[in-house]
């Protein structure tokens, strides 16, 4: 007999909290270290938000995941292992946030393992992964497998778990989305171009309500993706404690750790697999 | 006698879904193939999008009609003709998603050709055709026409249904607009450039509500463009839910198929003849 | 003594459309004029907007200004006359609607001029101007005073009118702004870039709402401009409907055509007037 | 003993005015002198919007600090007095508005150095600083506190003051944030790229008051930012009026000066000392 993933819960919320710090500046061009008052905007997130948030967190007693580049683990030694004693996962975000797709293959296995021997070297577990900039390749699972971890979440494919079949052995995929990011409705600098428009937590806060509830309808994973930088700012912060409190109300919402909804995952026979290939593209159709 | 087009509804509304997987993103370049989370992202259209937007139609007993590029038919054998057994109007989109703005009349002519192709061996009967991004040319309504089909849906001319006379015969054009498309209100990738704001389902749900009360005001086609990939996931599907009971309880809204539609029009003596033909341009006013 | 300009109302406002047609898209690139689907997105205005647009004005009783670009009277002869049979103003909106800034002197004038014999060809009286895309130079209100036209209507530097010296003499500048454009609220194609955001027309309400209730504090001009291939669309109709309700229930605005505006500002001793001509800017200070 | 800050107030509030007239449009070229509207634009901001700003601060008695470039300040003699002797705090906000990331370390020194002679010569006493575009470099922090200033505003490494130490001495860092900047929500031109999407006051004031609100729960400073050009629109203007109302009304919000802000600030012993350098970017890991 095998248990389902979601546990009999209408929706099942994985928090998940990006703590990027420098590192999407940097992969801009090294140059935007000598630009002070944006390296001190994306320092805010570490120094600033994310105790906020772990604070939020505990009063609300809500357990989460923060995925950490290993750059940002390295830079600032303890903040990895902190995390993990307040009773949240810590899992892989590659280790510069360059994306994966602007990289050679050699160059993103690379990247990879040198943030698991951060981890490794601060004694941190790590079982999943998301891809810089969710801009994964087709071989960003394979690593996932092949290192053994238990689950990826860095694809669209689905709005539930679903089972991604690699050369290296299957890997839980928990599909993100951009809806479910607050980088878009938040993120602005002049340089670089990381958007360009600063919406309002109000409006932030509808956009979340209105899907977890559609996701309520069709028992899916809400799957939220914050960045400390951003949601870390008071007025933000607001609209997350109050997102948080609705889903607590609604009374059928299970918040998990990514990794024990991967377990979950793992033990349900009923999971999807969703073929994992590249189209198949005639070069006479599509332009280079 | 002649029957009116709209039936005496105060306004007549066609759901239209661009069933357009991952070709609007492989037109920008075949690179992208590799990209993993974007395809991924594109795959959910057809693959979680399609199905619940299926079962919602059929809850709700509204008919519709699906745009398909051949391409995705081909991809996927069986797709556009379920979509054709439920009840719904499969029409052609384009083989590939190229705007024919960017193609040679030779290039466009050959991917409309394609298209019907794919469908002909599908069984697939089309009746209309919509252009790729909505960038038609002068030739691509003469396409239509000469290839025997009744309509097309990709000019701006009019907001309600109007003739067009081609050197090919005459064709009912049922126009769109970009404020009736979900694409400018939800599609936002890093790359390529697909667009950059995510708008609230609520925000949409106004627009949709706004519009349709001032065409039941001025007697117009509500000619709605939902991209499975983009309105499929749950948040965005409740309010498309609760978009179409709100034009239900209205009473005098009738929902139709664009073949249906195109028919009524073509039995209408009254429809307005609108000039197809480019401005003549002056080389010296305006700039190459 | 002197009447002042606003005869007493707390706000006066100028309903002011630009029928601008193809004339903004062409001016991007006449190989725009292959794009069949933009063209008639554009000639949706003076076919579609402009009636809809002229019937709410007679319905509601309120006077307005069209400015019209040489080439959209010339290529729709009757048009620019129809307009003023109705009671409304007709206005210089430049020939080709490339912006002056781009222009050398020589071609900015040429194009004024054109747009001037147009205009006397077909009979139509033309008393002020504004400049394409807002984009004046500082030797376009000298053009205006020359040509014996009274007002301009092409600058930000006040919310009232104000009077501009010129060497041709002095001409009423009835300022506009960005916020009172429906352009940069709803104006979307994918080429050229013309915008990227479609926002609600309850939006749109809501802004304008807004601005007239400051204006009504501040005893303001609220000169709004509307375009009708933009606002002439079924529920952006609606809202401009809904705005002109509002204003005519506060009892206190009083609406105008332009020239009436203008003459009434001539008449007014108190009238500021802004110094016209452009900044001394060091060399060594600003870059190239 | 060490007083606090924040004197014991849930919140304080410093209004910040940044007057830059024509300076930002001209550091993108000074070939937009020519540009009549857009400098017409600009010139609004300290003739129309400031004193409109003025009176409205005077009406609610409210204390602000007005940041003005060194060029504004020549260009405009009696401005900058004008605002001191109404009791408001003039600070420094460069000579010409050029960013300093753009700049060479001599030429920023120069522009630092100008701006403070051109202050000096209208016997207008200068506490603090604010970087143009908020892109100050690791150098800036430094030439103000070897010019004896108290402060800078320009950081987002908190939003609480916090101590910089530079190798000239310590400088109190009043943070800031483009959420609380008006320049994001209302700028827009045709050209240069200032901004594209022009927003409601209404979203704007609900932004303010949600960030407040948040503000006051963590006890921070509300260092917003507001620009005559932009918000000394009437309806902006309402909308500032109303936010100002609504936290005068909480009861617990301290406004204040910046420099009264910072001499409180240096007299709190419990005040964080933020680290100030760049981080030091292998240069394998990211790209020039």
């Amino acid at each position: 007999m095998s248990e389902s993933w979601h546990g009999g819960a209408a929706a099942v919320a994985t928090l998940t909290f990006d703590v990027d710090a420098e590192t999407p500046i940097l992969a801009h061009g090294r140059g935007y270290a000598g630009h002070a008052t944006t390296m001190s905007h994306q320092a805010y997130g570490p120094d600033v938000g994310l105790p906020r948030i772990l604070g939020l967190l505990d009063e609300l007693a809500v357990p989460a995941t923060f995925f950490v580049p290993g750059w940002v683990a390295e830079q600032r030694p303890g903040l990895a292992a902190s995390i993990a004693e307040r009773g949240h996962e810590v899992a892989h975000h590659s280790y510069s946030h360059r994306p994966p797709t602007s990289l050679t293959p050699e160059e993103e296995r690379a990247d990879f393992v040198r943030a698991l021997e951060v981890f490794a070297a601060q004694g941190v577990e790590i079982s999943g992964h998301r891809a810089a900039l969710w801009e994964a390749t087709w071989r960003t699972a394979g690593l996932v497998a092949e290192h053994g971890l238990l689950y990826d979440s860095s694809l669209m494919g689905d709005d539930r778990p679903y089972i991604v079949e690699t050369g290296a052995g299957r890997v839980v995929e928990l599909p993100v989305h951009w809806s479910l990011d607050d980088w878009e409705q938040y993120a602005y600098l002049p340089a670089p171009n990381v958007g360009a428009v600063i919406e309002s937590p109000a409006k932030v806060l509808e956009l979340w309500r209105t899907e977890l509830d559609g996701m309520r309808r069709y028992r899916c994973l809400f799957n939220l993706c914050v960045h400390p930088f951003l949601s870390g700012r008071p007025g933000r912060v607001e609209a997350l404690r109050r997102f948080l409190e609705y889903a607590l109300e609604r009374g059928d919402v299970r918040f998990a750790r990514c990794r024990d909804v991967a377990r979950a995952a793992l033990a349900d026979s009923g999971l999807p697999v969703r073929p994992h290939r590249p189209p198949v593209v005639d070069e006479e159709t599509y332009p280079a």
